[in-house]
């Protein structure tokens, strides 16, 4: 697959913005930050991530074995506004009380091999991958301290998923490790019950979000902490405190990098890079470094098992998707959601071999 | 079933001892108490509970569904000294992977039916049931606030199993409600930190322990509140302070009454009434309350599947215990064993109708 | 457990009925039997059938696996005029699709261990216990040739359950072994057609029915053949020839007893020893041996779960039928019901155990 | 997608053959067959399968649960000489007491849609599509009269699974049905005991190869039978009186075609079309109709969960191979492996969609 001529790609920023978005400069500094928007925005960008301009995203968990409609199957099943079709899968399914924690004894990951992952990402060309270490059906990939029964040690793989890809990563490639995380869980009641309490309580920020956050990044060390999940206010999830840490302390003060999705009307304006909206695309050259988060599969994060293959973009809208992002100053985060035996299925891993010339297009 | 002779069951106390013991009176006052042992343990002890002389326990739970070996199947099989018996079983029974969670999904109750087990315990006599709403392994039978997926009613039975037996328990007897509740969980995390910090955080007990038992006394209204697994300092636990709001502003201040498993170094010492050791059974008249926790099922208070016929006591033995326990002034609350499926099996059920004659010989 | 008299328990024979009996004597020959029932039936009864009185009768099989209703539950669930509690109790707890063949999948036996259960049988007082080889499901349990993927080492316990058991009986025990085994299956679409057909074609007996019977002869070598579902000509089933074999040639023509189910108007009539009906007990004397097949479950050969324990027969009234049935001249088969796991549940190893007296009545 | 050049993609035959070929010219009469070869083989191949050149092949079966390795997973693990990655693969993820018979409750296929399928086989261009109605495992897509409880309607997903796809072809599309069928069956202990008594005896083919192989042409009508599996004498199989019967008096005897796999030295040589061995591709034209059976994935017939997209042929190999087999007298077969939840993976769906130019190549 070869591409015959950029001009087919054009893009609204051309390779001007390129030139010009590869003049700034970043210097990190042993700066202190301070818990509030002004100081934490003012941290420079590590330049590995504008350099990186290419990062896989994998969507992982529990919803992988429905792996029907899409990573949000439980909110569409049991959520305020059940869906139909939902419903219906569920019916014709599975027994009549099966629950969704019962999915997990069958997120069985027998073929997940971290190896073969890590090198399929490098022969890709991404210089980052970020995996979900818990969406929001609030399930940990690892074996979280705060979710006891409800992780991938104690139920169903009964492995450290996000440890291995992790050891796997740094030992075999460059690549550099992000971490995924929801704030937000759907079905959480004590999360319900700050709700409730419009948010004058905070025991699921204390108690899970908080050390979840502090736990993933104590022990695996990404660089990149992507936060997700935010419908409520900043000062509830306490981010500013987290972000205060995560630059000034943290073990990765110096190489990490973060998102926007830190609460509430943080989007496009505060954090690290900007994500925006998901499948972020503004079309021109932004002053301040951004991010297009986008799946492969048009419909879904997460495996659908039923995927058309119509539902998938085309190479060719890859490429256009890539040039106009990092035409306009952005980084593409391509998703890809594995299956929920641990295998990434022959497409998504086609278009990742094939992503190889993406970076040397520049 | 017939018996010949009281005479065949003597006992050290007599029934002497029956009539010193009635003699008693208790009154209720309305008196305030303090989080302090000597206000706490100067409360009367609710007559209908000595009154009461029988109860059922009953250990139903997540390791109903192994049901091998004990309800403390998980800690044989992954507990710091693991047991040949249990790990040979998974090995030789369950894919490498499984996990203690998994057997949730198997928890189905399909046959659980809280009427049927209300009219069996009104036939047997018993004036109270004390049920396991959550054992060691921290699976709560009820929808607890702070037990996400790991609960009966977001895993396996789909169902509120503490609150189905408390409405037909109510609706068609006159028998009194009990909680049992394990402070204590094995594996849970948040309580092992606790430990490693000496027990000087308290998250645990914050978030977890005390949120439960306030919740099931507030929900379910209990008679008897059952507490159990107190290894850690009673200042850890809080009991004092749970047990002042007990008996002074919870919904069953007037009725409820505790037993002595509050923290270390209370047993036999503070609370309600005693219960000391497992089966105790002390052979002379006790100056104070006292019940014999005993079990049919010799060496297992969780159902167990491959139960011999000798393991369980003989009718006759139970009547001598019970005679015992009476008139050395304790109650006997004698445990069955549900299965995973909600069924009662039939010697159990059989010593349950059998036992109508026990409050009888009085 | 003791009688305190024998005249509690009288019977419409007595014991003289006994001493009468006990006067007849067999002496076996080796005179060649023909295929006819004059022929078949002058062949002697082995006398330590007679003298055996007390059997134990296992139902086992697939069915054991929902346990519920009874061993029929298949043909209740999905055969000519199905009951509404088998189809309801399919639509809340399987999903829609599942089918009866799935059940197999959890028939783990994991519990099963032959030689407690032919030390049980043994201290039963039994003579003799007579194994389902195959019940009206079609499901062997044992590795037949002429039940590909349908027979218990194919399937499930992936093991010889009636070899396991012969094995057990015959190194333990001087316990006479028996097999039961159905002629007639309920759906197999082989014996369908020959019904079709009006049993004009022997499909069915040629390449099932009679296969089978000759391999569990020839493999396990039984002292009794105890056949069952015969709703079919004598004819058809070529049962007369096959006792003829039996009779003359096969490795236990000199000990094998059989019954009466052998055809249409076989029963009561033709074979071996009468059976007539299920719990058969004529209440006089009769003049050819007979057994009285009898269940402690009065509603189900089969294990059920959800048995309540006054559906089972008294210790007393086991007695009863007992001395009833051996003072006509009866031999008593009692039938037990094991688990999916092969346990047997305790009232019923407590009757076994309790009956050891049985035979020493007398 | 396009092909720049049929240049680019020489053969042996060249366009000439194509121009040769078309010229033979076929017409069917209604001569009466005899069952031997000379007059068997001496029928006119129907035209349509001539013109035809394109066709689907589909290995679906309970190997498409475990999906792993091939789907001769069965005999790689239980055969005679078990593979070491078969029997770890086992050991590692399922109980030890597992059976293959066991899989059969996880063939789900509830994303079976057989219209979304006959849509996609009539894009593709494809002029037939054949099934596996039963592989070398015996258990049969179809509700067979001689398959009991190891076929698709006792078992797994309660359905007809050819049937549905034949409706669905048929009323949707002209596209031919096909069907394979496998004669041999790996365990199947009457085919064994065939064996042993060097096929002097046919049980398995009376009772079971031969009268699958009428019904499902008496049931679905196909235009295809691709028989397979046939290491034994034509003689035991009585494949000679098959075809006799299918081309004289069998309700497609006008439009029927067959393969060459109907005994032992009957490849390449007898029957209908040749396919002589798996991915036949003799380079020269023939003078005899033949068919190149060839799969996508170059390992596997059927689905490999764990399949690497280098194991997959390219669209350039596909046309390559496709223009070859055409240019010399072949038609193309070539297979897809659907999931046992009855999808069709993307790669595959995606060549299917593809190959829609390759019968407007000529």
């Amino acid at each position: 697959m070869t591409i015959n001529s950029l001009g087919l790609v054009c893009s609204a920023c051309g390779l001007l913005c390129l030139f010009v978005f590869f003049s700034q400069t970043f210097s990190l500094t042993s700066a202190k930050y301070t818990p509030d928007w002004k100081s934490l925005d003012s941290r420079p960008l590590p330049a590995w991530y504008d350099e990186g301009k290419f990062g896989i995203f994998i969507h992982w968990g529990v919803f992988s074995v429905p792996s029907y409609i899409s990573e949000w199957f439980w909110w569409y099943w049991r959520g305020t506004k059940p869906r139909p079709t939902a419903v219906k899968f569920m019916l014709e399914n599975y027994r009549p009380d099966f629950t969704y924690a019962d999915f997990a004894a069958d997120f069985t990951t027998e073929f997940y091999n971290p190896d073969v992952w890590a090198d399929l990402f490098n022969a890709s060309g991404a210089r980052y991958v970020v995996l979900t270490t818990k969406h929001h059906e609030g399930f940990t990939m690892w074996p979280s301290s705060v979710s006891f029964n409800w992780n991938s040690k104690d139920c169903g793989p009964n492995r450290d998923l996000v440890g291995e890809l992790a050891s796997a990563v740094r030992s075999r490639t460059d690549i550099h490790l992000g971490l995924y995380h929801s704030l937000f869980e759907w079905f959480n009641p004590v999360l319900r019950q700050d709700e409730e309490n419009n948010f004058t309580t905070k025991n699921f920020v204390t108690n899970k979000a908080m050390p979840e956050l502090y736990e993933i990044v104590n022990t695996y060390k990404p660089d990149v902490v992507w936060s997700d999940g935010d419908p409520a206010p900043v000062d509830y999830w306490g981010s500013k405190e987290f972000l205060a840490w995560l630059y000034n302390d943290s073990p990765v003060k110096d190489t990490v990098v973060t998102n926007d999705r830190w609460g509430e009307g943080t989007g496009c304006k505060h954090g690290g890079f900007f994500t925006c909206a998901d499948r972020y695309n503004p079309g021109k050259l932004q002053n301040h470094k951004w991010e297009n988060a986008m799946t492969i599969d048009k419909q879904s994060w997460g495996y659908r098992r039923d995927a058309n293959i119509k539902d998938y973009l085309s190479i060719e809208e890859i490429i256009s998707t890539f040039i106009e992002t990092i035409s306009c100053g952005g980084n593409m985060l391509m998703n890809i959601g594995p299956t929920k035996d641990g295998t990434i299925e022959p497409v998504l891993r086609s278009v990742c071999a094939d992503g190889t010339f993406l970076p040397t297009l520049l």
